[in-house]
């Protein structure tokens, strides 16, 4: 694990610039429930959205999208299909995607589904620990079955899936994250922040998972990318927080906060810390 | 009928702490319209949700989860099939579930697939006035489908469908409710309260019908379920109508009140009043 | 061009009175980012929506409703069948309708079924200026498809819409409509207003294409129908970006200004001007 590999608070400023700049198009395939708040944190944090899942134009599309999104959440025989083609073309003409494992363990159909669209290798994996766990485990990867659910708890089976995917985190009170330095050592960050109220608002983790398909359209590296992602969430709640009553404000300052954030803000209010990802394997 | 049948104040208080304490998980075969929103009620309110409306995974969602939704509102040949098939499940696990037949009536297609499902038994059935009227009228309950369409009139139709279900509700100005009581006796409840802004919202019905699944999964009879639910979303909106300047404010004042309601203010609040169900059937 | 045939402040003072003691009931096919916020536009602004997308009730809902929306955000197979079905019946019976060609050009499957459901001659049709152009274009009137992509470089191809349409708007920054007066000289009308954060917030197009069908119910002319929904929109965003502080707040902000906005300040806030269609389509 190389210490120096973990994103430095410049490498995050620099990567909202880029995001504030290029404005990316992410072309999005999730569920019905997250459909809106989904395209809403891209708008407001600075991406632009195309939520586009029929079988006939998702593959087209994610060709010329500058991130790919597939989230599991609300799956049917047709988006499903369209999750395939939009993954697959993804892949072949190399444009990052990022699979969000909506549900899988739990659920058996789409965790068949899940383990198909790893063949297409995700750029990034993004799901709350139960997720990640299962996913590593339907994956073949014994060491993910084994566990709990928290955050920390799924950092094996997060570093198992870096066999199928670039970086990947669990989300929770405290984000987690694995990936790959320049050398290919495994590179653990840690990312704090948010706030309670997250887990009180539907599709902030779809939503986080869709802000990480923009950030991976315009990030040096895939583990920047997604650690943007996460900082730019977790500072970004944290700032709604301070001004929220309950939910229904929490979700609106999160969105303003979203949106106003700027890089200065984003580097000193990160909290990046590096996490010894064998150190936490050896458990 | 017997006045001593409706749940009190405190009925009500121990129903709230229960659904805090237990986090009741809701499986929702939902609307496109009220996803989002159903789901946000569900989590302010103390619940949790997952949308699962496919037919692969719809049955084995419903024998777990701790209530069911089936709302009509925007069904398709998917979905539909999903529909029954959690409504099967749970009838067959003794999962409660509730049906809100939105729309039926004025569309003959899912007119049909409320017929149906009534044979799976609800739990519960949340509607506005002309749906229990219709509903009623559609299940061969004639006294149904010869009224107007306020809740009160829609008593006598919410009477006769207590064949096919423990209670149901006609919501609108005043809710209204009819259930039984322990020894089988109808017990007919009033419940006012709410909002002029409620209708200005879309959804806030769609809601209620969820919420009231996640208090049958909890309550001690049907009874004190769907009453409290329906308590639980007036005392809020009132709350939430002495700040709101529209309906955009409204919606979000109304998720943070139905987040700070404690069980105090909700048996304070809440104006419970029985109602002489063979009265207004005599009418 | 006839000057006196723009729509005067009464006229869309006029209009908005309508729309509030009428609540016209718009039948929605929409997109599933999109139908929440719809129907909230909707009912905030003094419409009713119900949104009926399968093929089994699209056709007779759409012989009904006051006015019908066609927007081809996510079709599928079995949306596409609804929408062919609520225009072909729509078109029948004389229900104003509206299509709002969302991805066309860009997306070749459904750019197929926007040139075919023009055969049911939209009442309006309303778009961005990219997609008013390309549409334009795949109609065969290829005076649409050299052109950039503001709302003023859309007027030669809305004008040549004018073949399947009583009225055609490409939104923007500045929205740009044409349409025909009584003696059926083309008229162009210029709506100045709105907000920098409207395309910040998303289905914000999409709900204006909706507010444009319930305008179309009332309305003495699809030309004033038309601009009142543009008006009523540019004027509540207005007001909202007053105390915006972010695209969430925003939102919020924007429903209580469609609900709060009345016939006297729509009519005196409105800023509508004659443009000269003939002379932007010389350029």
């Amino acid at each position: 694990m190389t210490t120096e590999a973990v994103p430095t608070p410049d490498d995050l400023a620099a990567a909202l610039e880029a995001l504030r700049a290029r404005v990316p198009l992410v072309h999005s395939l999730t569920n019905v429930v997250s459909a809106n708040f989904v395209t809403n944190v891209l708008l407001a944090a600075g991406a632009v959205n195309a939520h586009i899942d029929n079988v006939h134009e998702a593959a087209g599309f994610a060709r010329i999208a500058g991130g790919v999104l597939v989230n599991l959440g609300t799956p049917d025989d047709g988006t499903a299909a369209a999750f395939t083609a939009a993954a697959g073309a993804a892949h072949e003409s190399g444009t990052p995607w990022v699979l969000d494992p909506v549900g899988v363990g739990a659920l058996p159909w789409r965790s068949g589904l899940a383990v198909d669209l790893l063949r297409y290798r995700p750029t990034g994996i993004r799901g709350n620990a139960s997720e990640i766990i299962a996913l590593a485990g339907l994956g073949g990867d014994t060491r993910g079955v084994d566990s709990g659910d928290t955050p920390e708890a799924a950092v094996p089976a997060a570093a198992a899936l870096l066999a199928h995917a670039d970086v990947v985190s669990a989300s929770g009170a405290v984000d987690h994250l694995v990936g790959r330095a320049a050398d290919g050592t495994v590179v653990g960050v840690r990312i704090r922040g948010g706030s309670d109220m997250l887990p009180r608002v539907t599709s902030t983790g779809c939503s986080l998972g869709a802000l990480a398909a923009a950030y991976l359209a315009i990030a040096p590296t895939p583990l920047v990318g997604l650690v943007a992602a996460h900082a730019h969430v977790a500072v970004a709640a944290e700032i709604a927080d301070e001004t929220a009553t309950g939910p229904g404000s929490f979700a609106v300052a999160y969105l303003d906060a979203l949106y106003s954030v700027d890089a200065t803000t984003l580097a000193e209010r990160a909290r990046i810390e590096p996490l010894d990802v064998l150190a936490v394997d050896r458990r």
